[in-house]
């Protein structure tokens, strides 16, 4: 039996998307800039692609751009609001300490390169505050970028309240809406973004496909330069199938959005409700304000990745947080900005939760944490030590 | 009928690429970077694609980098050289005058950086000059970047000379082989090359993906930052199936490279000799050393899209130079470099085939276009002012 309760890091791939792929890769597989009726078709294709993919965000076709996925859309987004700022002598960029890599190492190039970084506390509810926000936009902000929902904790971002301040001083709002789009509603005039970032595979869309959402008067950069595609804003042959599978993947979520949040947000309960009991354990941050289906736990005394491992062999696949990082023996920066400390963060796990799992994979899961976390703690020195009530840092 | 003969602007997904593809589109559908078992089940595949695609280029697994494609490929390959450069003051880059745009406009971006750009001239043959690139190469040269093979009209380059001239003056060598890769050997070791950039889709591979190849030593610089995939190189999630296709798709190429080649030319040199009679008519380029299946040619008097819109009527798809470039009213740059008349550039034709198509097409095509020329010129004013002997600009 294997229970993939991992849906943060990637989603299977729904057969509604693949099934939206399947046509392109094996019958109209034209480029769509080539000008006969092979090409033209694929072009009708991505074309058509833009504007469900629009209507499922409240955008307009030609606010969409497509890129490789997420990381290339947070890169461009904010290199193009860093050109836009450095035009203007605007080189202060806002973000929080707790965004996805592919924000915070596009942001350290920018700091090379003489930008200026504020990078905001999310505190131990793991939300930016507002008046945070405020308080940090000078007369030379070119950007504030805060991320929709948190990618390992599952937080959500007062994004509305934010875009609207950054539109009132004038300052561009990017937010890299990944763990978002798909799960939570999207609407970007509602959020006052004027960049939005989205990745596919994280809806049961396919991967290596995402979107940038442009707003209509900002002048989006190219990251990649070369042909004319994308309104000569991302050059490089579209991946059309992927653009098809991406399309048919949110629209599917965005139709069952409100059915799939309070079904899986009840899947997510059953985790947590079930492991309360467990002493010296903790959900990481917020818990009202969250997406539906990702939950971040930390049992002390124990490593994450014994954690991992063992569950693993009870055939549940789960996270100890970003899959992006993982290799990396750093504990998570997501928990150190919620104030966890160093060997705490270390016991993290993150279950990720789609609407492909059962209720009985739910109580599965809280079946085997309870056999295994206990298990750990009693081979674990660490744990002799925290209940002798030493403070472990 | 369909007749498809645009295979440099994007071939058919082959079967056995799609065949690799379904099962992790399917079942394999973790991210490679999880730690689990579905995760680590998709990091083995890629990890397999890596090194097989390494086999057929002659380079070594950690050497073989995935991309979105042959454009982010070239824009990585060149920003690397470029910053590599800048470090030991050397801002001088050379490249040629027929590069493929995302070689040419991405040098762009570096000339308003302060980069110092020679673009080499290619004679009426399509042909970089090896004595040109050394006469070019300075103490300030950063960088050397030669396609290898045409994308619009097919020339071969004499990129091991090149590469060999780099190496002996210690100039980064840096080569486009979207058109080559798959369609003639190519030897990483043999070319000299240090970065090497590579598209599935020109292979019967999938579309957005592709890969660069970096030879060891040579410290690759990240185009899209964020998570540690690709040794830290290039971040997002991988795009696991299309990695998978590609790897297929190249091996197949590879495989049957020799049958392939000589079957493809037969077909080529049927069309290239079948409209030899038409009068005032030439292919363009070098007709020795070129791309078993890519001929261009020019009819004088008449408008190459309208050729083509005819073409595609008799179910005929072709090109009339690049598809990256194709909605812009300009000539081609690449028919311009080799010094065709900008009158005459306009009616160009490019007519690319690959192993799928037959003999009897190729008899088509040359029949098609016997049919579509005399027709186009008998109602163009240009091609009479021609008869009369007069000189078009």
């Amino acid at each position: 039996m294997t229970i993939y309760a991992d849906n943060a890091a990637t989603t299977k791939l729904s057969d509604t998307a693949l099934q939206a792929m399947l046509p392109l890769m094996q019958e109209h597989y034209g480029n769509p800039s080539s000008l006969h009726h092979i090409g033209q078709k694929a072009k009708e294709y991505v074309e058509d692609c833009r504007e469900r993919i629009a209507a499922c965000i409240n955008a307009s076709p030609g606010e969409i751009y497509f890129t490789s996925g997420g990381s290339e859309a947070d890169n461009q987004a904010i290199q193009t609001a860093a050109a836009l700022g450095a035009k203007k002598n605007k080189k202060h960029i806002i973000s929080s300490k707790f965004e996805h890599h592919a924000v915070l190492h596009t942001l350290e190039q920018l700091e090379k390169q003489g930008y200026e970084i504020t990078l905001l506390d999310v505190y131990k509810e793991g939300v930016v505050r507002v008046e945070d926000v405020a308080a940090a936009i000078r007369e030379d902000t070119a950007l504030v970028t805060i991320m929709t929902a948190n990618n390992e904790i599952g937080t959500l971002q007062p994004i509305e309240e934010i875009g609207k301040l950054c539109k009132e001083k004038g300052v561009l709002f990017h937010t890299d809406a990944v763990q978002a789009v798909g799960h939570i509603p999207v609407d970007v005039k509602a959020m006052n973004c004027d960049l939005l970032s989205v990745s596919a595979h994280k809806f049961h869309g396919p991967k290596g496909v995402g979107f940038l959402y442009c707003k209509k008067g900002t002048a989006l950069q190219s990251l990649i330069h070369g042909g004319a595609q994308e309104r000569n804003k991302r050059a490089g042959t579209e991946y059309t199938y992927g653009i098809a599978g991406m399309t048919a993947a949110l629209e599917e979520a965005v139709t069952n959005l409100d059915k799939n949040a309070a079904y899986v947000s009840s899947l997510r309960d059953i985790i947590i409700d079930g492991v309360a009991d467990i002493e010296k354990s903790f959900v990481n941050g917020d818990l009202a304000h969250r997406l539906p289906g990702t939950v971040n736990m930390c049992f002390e005394g124990i490593e994450g990745e014994s954690l991992l491992l063992l569950l693993d062999q009870n055939g549940i696949c789960a996270s100890s947080g970003s899959a992006c990082t993982s290799g990396s023996l750093d504990p998570s920066h997501v928990l150190l900005a919620l104030g966890v400390p160093v060997a705490i963060a270390h016991g993290s796990l993150r279950i990720s939760l789609s609407e492909y799992n059962t209720k009985e994979e739910a109580e599965f899961i809280v079946k085997a944490i309870h056999q295994v976390v206990p298990y750990l703690r009693s081979i674990s020195p660490v744990w002799e030590r925290i209940q002798k009530g030493e403070v472990i840092e």
